[in-house]
């Protein structure tokens, strides 16, 4: 008997659980027999021997495709190296007791890094155990991928949104607020802005200032541009990545700045961009932090990215069923109009800890905007939608009943 | 000749262009012969006769409905008393030079102020106008109308959000985040805030704690509240309004805050919650401020919200023909379940400058939630969906081709 265990790991997406879907109805589809778990709370709830035996739900797992963020419960915890061997003992042993041969951890790079280390580890004390990634990050910073599962999604919210607020901003920019800051995700990676850029067209501006962590931000040459925005449009609307840094490196949210009565200002980058700005060019603002929203937000997902995060999971499946281990099912861009794309075989030993930053050959010139380039990168990536089933109202987002082991 | 004009006022909601709709295909219905006009940002494009004059707009009327803010253009602007005759007397000049009989004016509380000062003016002054206000707020604050245009869109989304946060939070809340707080609109009144309270049903909480501008905050009472939601759920999401008071009736948000013109600045209240909460009881948090993306947020608006944006107009096109002046077309509730509504006349002396706070009957013991009374009151207004044309992974939300006269 050749059982299989899903985990989910690291910040959550609103199609994480897509692909989960991906894994278990393609187990299901080819080995039938394999019994199917998943992890509470990613490879925590394997070192406590909290696992749901997915035998005893009796919802329709079909509701994984329609619920945002992580369905079992997800984790942020790193595991000992291998050289611990008491340590991945006792792990394989919880794994042998429910005759476990298959492992399948859906995250980011650090996410990589847990599964590399479970797939070496269990060569090592020959546990036979295929240890298969699957990737899903908002920040698309994973290597070897073209995109990350997640992202696309993220990405058609910020450029939804921003272009909503920028027609909101203009409309009351005559006598009313002309700035308006968007803070999004991103600490290390400047996709999530970058996404912004899709809002404007040829004939349009939406959105006029994009603030990467790849640029260290002069906020002299920011100030000049946001002036003459204004000047040509009434307003401006800024997208600052949370991860932007000063001139000396340092993340900007992080710098201490203090109120008018000397308390150290709370806040992240949006609140401090706008009084950056209204200290400087005496104009009145809007700031917002779209924070969990934006990465949970089912209601306005990617149809390709829904598509996607459920094929990198059955292909997952197709892995371990082949015997695979220590590896990922990676995207390749095979065109970007028509955009096309298949799913190839990654080795998490180039993937694990890495980090995919925004290349410099996507920022426009100035450092303020994603050139065409950039645009046609991201573009496919936000194509379709996929609504979810509503109700009274609301979306559903019904939860599987989940029993343990 | 009797011509009308019409004008967006205050701020915008992702629903007011189907209220210009209502009114414009109304009159082009029962009344042809009358040529329609738009004020350049509400009032001010009068007094500076910047009138767009809709019969050289090419594209049809009915994008309206698909895009949000003020296709037209908004302000903030408070006209004189109606004893200064001569602005008066050089408005009236203005509309009479384009035999303009009939105002439209759309927006809130201040502009129904507007409103009833030029119908007051006109009888003054023996101008012959119908002078109609068409009700519209995200705030829902407006007295005799049941609720705002603009309202049950904000509540949508705002439940929308929360729930999908909720579940974030719910898979991260093992090893990282156990809060998180999403600021919301609503400076004197908590209907928005309240909204959230949709979002959870009898077997699911997805929000625990409601913070209106209604109940000063009592930091004890809260944290305790807190702390056992944490205990008991493992995470807490809070819902704050940007309005919300301490002990002592002031601004929570304000007690730092400055503008860069010496105005204490609103917005800051997520933030200040989250570090209240995270000084006190060490956990790990994230938050969100919504802001302008919850009321220009077209892609999520209820379909209820906007067939009543759409009536409004339509009825406010009706009560001038039928010669009226200084009223505002209102909703009145006949039943809830199943929910059903009537446009009936209010007298705009009734609702100029008055606010209409969430009812206490509306708010829970201990006042951190709603009550069944309240959601009752609540759930119609967010009923069906009205999702916008997407071309290319984005709402179009095009633009009318607008020239003035």
């Amino acid at each position: 008997m050749n059982n299989a265990i899903y985990a989910q790991s690291g910040g959550v997406t609103s199609v994480i659980n897509a692909s989960a879907y991906g894994v278990m109805s393609e187990l299901s589809k080819l080995a039938p027999n394999t019994n199917i778990f998943a992890a509470q709370n990613g490879i925590l709830g394997l070192i406590e021997g909290k696992i749901y035996d997915l035998r005893k739900t009796k919802k329709p797992l079909e509701l994984l495709l329609d619920s945002p963020a992580g369905m079992f419960g997800s984790c942020r915890f790193k595991l000992p190296e291998i050289e611990n061997l008491k340590f991945y003992e006792d792990l394989f042993k919880i794994l042998d007791s429910s005759s476990i041969r298959y492992f399948f951890y859906n995250g980011g790079n650090d996410s990589a890094d847990t599964c590399l280390k479970v797939s070496l580890a269990a060569k090592k004390l020959g546990y036979d155990l295929c240890a298969i990634a699957i990737p899903k990050t908002i920040d698309n910073d994973l290597v070897v991928t073209d995109n990350c599962p997640g992202f696309g999604s993220v990405a058609k919210y910020i450029a939804t949104s921003v272009k909503e607020a920028a027609l909101d901003l203009k409309s009351m920019c005559k006598t009313s607020t002309n700035i308006f800051v968007l803070e999004v995700m991103g600490r290390h990676a400047g996709w999530i802005a970058a996404s912004a850029e899709l809002a404007n067209a040829k004939d349009s501006t939406y959105v006029h200032k994009i603030l990467l962590p790849e640029i260290n931000l002069d906020e002299e040459n920011f100030l000049t541009g946001v002036e003459s925005d204004i000047s040509q449009y009434g307003f401006c609307v800024i997208v600052a990545s949370e991860g932007l840094k000063d001139q000396t490196g340092a993340f900007y949210s992080e710098s201490t700045t203090q109120d008018s009565f000397g308390h150290k200002q709370l806040g992240g980058v949006a609140p401090k961009i706008t009084d950056l700005v209204s200290r400087n060019l005496k104009v009145k603002y809007h700031w917002a932090v779209s924070d969990y929203l934006q990465r949970s937000a089912r209601h306005l997902v990617s149809r390709t990215d829904m598509e996607q995060a459920i094929a990198v999971g059955k292909i997952a499946a197709e892995f371990a069923l082949n015997g695979k281990s220590g590896v990922m099912p990676a995207i390749r861009r095979v065109s970007n109009d028509p955009y096309s794309w298949e799913i190839v075989e990654g080795n998490l030993t180039n993937i694990a800890n890495k980090e995919k930053i925004l290349p410099f050959n996507y920022i426009s010139e100035g450092g303020f905007r994603i050139n065409e380039e950039g645009t046609q990168y991201l573009r496919p990536l936000i194509q379709g939608e996929s609504f979810p089933k509503f109700k009274d109202g609301l979306p559903i987002y019904e939860q599987l009943d989940l029993h343990l082991l």
